[in-house]
């Protein structure tokens, strides 16, 4: 009772204070006994409280006045790391892939291709249209615009062999970017504390996501021919992992690419565990010599869940994916799409699906090669003159990245420090491995503003190794 | 190794019957051998499981064929059962309020308000200027716009009275709706197992993402004047949960609005265990004879982490919440924000930062809140004309719905499907409840499209309900 009334005359002189001049005087003890009803020591406690949060200072035998001057003690959040405790998992720092850099820098680490490597007409061209349009204040349902989640459906049907199965449109999830789906595809396939299989080195945002749903990862070595399958078949039997997760097509970070052989194999090997494949088809638009061939569209037991994303072909603020899966697993997945956003922006997925319909979409695609072409050839040729000592064990066929090993002895800490007070920035390999790097790399974006600029950044690259050989 | 030879020839045949006709005759067994370099057994091995896979078929005595029909075996999905397991908690259902009804239905289940209380000339205006604008292609930062990110900070600290401690813009974190918010929110600041505080009965979106994050529901009743502090000071003590979801202001279902006495005791009691007060200010917007006042304009030790939400008052397709934390709790909500989805669409950002700066969008919200007040009226009206029955307990001072108690024994599950079956779509109240329900309701959505007929759906509602008294 005495708490509830020492509360309430708190609240009130709040009130009071709030359109009270600082410097102020309250009102005595004596007329708050009066006015609230209280006992002298409940008054006396609210005007303790009033002063312990700042809001009055008393002055003894005066009496109690609104603070002049507003605290200014630093904030103390102390107590919520008593609430919050230790983090469940370490979670992964945000990769150097989302930074951005000075203008002026050459940048070699970010994730998103360049401004000019984007349909911008067809874009503006889309938005302008969608503001126009029902999209722009209705709400789709959960799973998706109906004709969008056709076109994802039938792209991967295009690649679906005679004998195999298409999926249908109603097997197809539109999520806000393939982020959201890989952490609905943990969390729905895998869930906390459960192993998952992961290519080593793999995309970080993948090691990310898993870092969040709180799976627990396991590597699987992954050269420059792909995944071994014995040690994948090693690891699926000595962890009874039930999902592996992988981007067959131009892994980020090597650019490798796998044979239609290991394909299969890796396609038997989860059928014969009764496992997942969750591809991660993110490159599908940026095939340079090579037209990515999905591994699900081999797929007729629901054994893959296909993750495609428009994010970085059509644009960063078009971000869009499209997630297939059949059967129970789908189920899984909608429910935690709904649960985390219940459903996807309906303007975006307009947009989306405007943008690759139109014919110029095809266009774009074949000048978006020849120009990802030029770009990543003229960096091998600038690391292959500035950088000797840089080795580059495959040449991507595909993809927006160049995976380099370096020295073992290299300090890779300082070159990336040293490299970006010289104006390059690059993306250090590590983040890229889910335990140990096995060795020293970068992961050198091709796709960044400014192409002309490789040179001097491969040029930077190469002097500051230099640097630590003396 | 045989395992890899034969699993090598069902690859290649694989690839050989995908360009040819169907009905083809395979090599023969002697010519693969020959090819492949393998044992007759492992060719046989490999046409068997060509033939399991439903690809080819074999006529004894006259060879292996490409099968033509395509095999119309039912699907089996049974190992994923397996693979996935019993889920590890019960996802609620998505509710009646996510259900897209027929056109001519009476909806009073939506969650969304018709397009006619949108800003429809606001929202295509700001799409056709931001298609032009420099969102339409870039990537904004984790966190947000900086000039979202300040908005949202200033709205809060307008509410905030002169002795608090406004927000700064750094922390605020932009969501792509308020649904992402809580899930981050209770992941970052809850955690799996652990217990979280909500009212009863609660907004069915926060119970649906509590249930997703695999945190522990404890609910506290909460009535016409709110939640009771003693109930919930107990809940704290008994089950030392660090966190309270609430929403203050309009609390959906119930329209009831906390006043400024409580306010300030939950935020004692919050302060008093150390923990979080999630405040959902999803109707902000929203107020009809009342302007929502936060209660976390009154927090100045980061107790409050506040969620508000433009997706109902902006539009569905403007899917932007912001969430503002401080300290830790802020660090850590971001952390799980960039885990989900590393970054929010900037068009989006910049469409809703666009119609809330302008000058119009004041005199929007003016005439929501009268056209509001009508709507409210005119289905309160049609109410106590039509269902007697009824009780509404609060008439709600902003927000979109009404909660009515029904008699106890009425079939509510009937009910709801007999107004279906006459053309009146409404939400059973039971979605909004974290436990048992603890009486008969329903929840009365009046922002829907053609309020006219909300007389004709009350009278729908009186019969039916006329019909089980009988």
């Amino acid at each position: 009772m005495n708490d509830d009334s020492s509360a309430r005359i708190v609240a009130g002189l709040r009130e009071w204070i709030a359109s009270a001049t600082p410097g102020a005087k309250l009102p005595s003890t004596r007329s708050l006994v009066a006015r609230y009803g209280a006992s002298p020591v409940t008054v006396q406690k609210a005007l303790r409280t009033l002063a312990s949060q700042g809001m009055v200072e008393s002055r003894p035998g005066v009496g109690t006045f609104v603070r002049t001057v507003r605290t200014v003690r630093p904030n103390d959040y102390g107590w919520q790391t008593a609430a919050l405790g230790a983090p469940r998992h370490r979670t992964p720092r945000t990769s150097a892939a989302l930074r951005t850099a000075p203008n002026d820098a050459v940048a070699l680490h970010s994730g998103y291709p360049d401004r000019e490597l984007l349909p911008e007409r067809l874009v503006r061209t889309a938005f302008a249209r969608a503001a126009r349009g029902a999209g722009a204040l209705g709400r789709p349902p959960s799973a998706g615009l109906p004709d969008l989640q056709a076109w994802f459906a039938a792209e991967l049907g295009a690649a679906t062999p005679a004998w195999g199965a298409p999926p249908a449109p109603s097997d197809v999830i539109v999520f806000p970017g393939s982020q959201s789906g890989l952490g609905s595809a943990f969390r729905a396939l895998v869930g906390a504390g459960r192993p998952l299989l992961v290519e080593s080195p793999t995309y970080w945002g993948a090691i990310l996501a898993a870092a969040q749903a709180g799976v627990r990862v396991v590597p699987v070595p992954s050269g420059t021919g792909g995944p071994d399958p014995d040690d994948l078949a090693r690891a699926f039997e000595q962890t009874g992992a039930r999902a592996f997760y992988a981007q067959p097509n131009f892994t980020n970070p090597t650019g490798v690419r796998w044979s239609p052989d290991l394909a299969d194999r890796v396609l038997d090997l989860v059928r014969r565990h009764g496992a997942f494949l969750i591809e991660d088809d993110w490159a599908h638009d940026l095939g340079i010599a090579a037209d990515p061939v999905p591994v699900a569209s081999r797929d007729d037991g629901g054994h893959v869940v296909y993750l495609r994303s428009l994010t970085k072909s059509v644009s960063p603020a078009v971000r869009i994916a499209g997630v297939i899966a059949r059967g129970p697993a789908r189920e899984r997945v909608l429910a935690d799409a709904q649960a985390e956003s219940m459903y996807v922006s309906g303007i975006l997925q307009a947009v989306a699906l405007d943008v690759v319909t139109q014919p110029a979409w095809g266009t774009h695609l074949r000048g978006l090669r020849r120009r990802l072409a030029a770009r990543r050839d003229l960096l091998i040729g600038a690391l292959r003159e500035h950088v000797p000592a840089a080795r580059l064990e495959t040449v991507p066929q595909g993809g927006l990245n160049l995976w380099v090993r370096l020295p073992d002895a290299t300090d890779l800490a300082r070159l990336v420090r040293d490299c970006e007070t010289a104006g390059v920035v690059v993306a250090p390999g590590d983040e890229w491995f889910p335990a140990e790097p096995t060795g020293v790399h970068l992961r050198l974006n091709y796709s960044g503003p400014n192409p002309g600029a490789f040179p001097d950044g491969a040029r930077v690259i190469g002097e500051m190794l230099a640097r630590q050989a003396r």
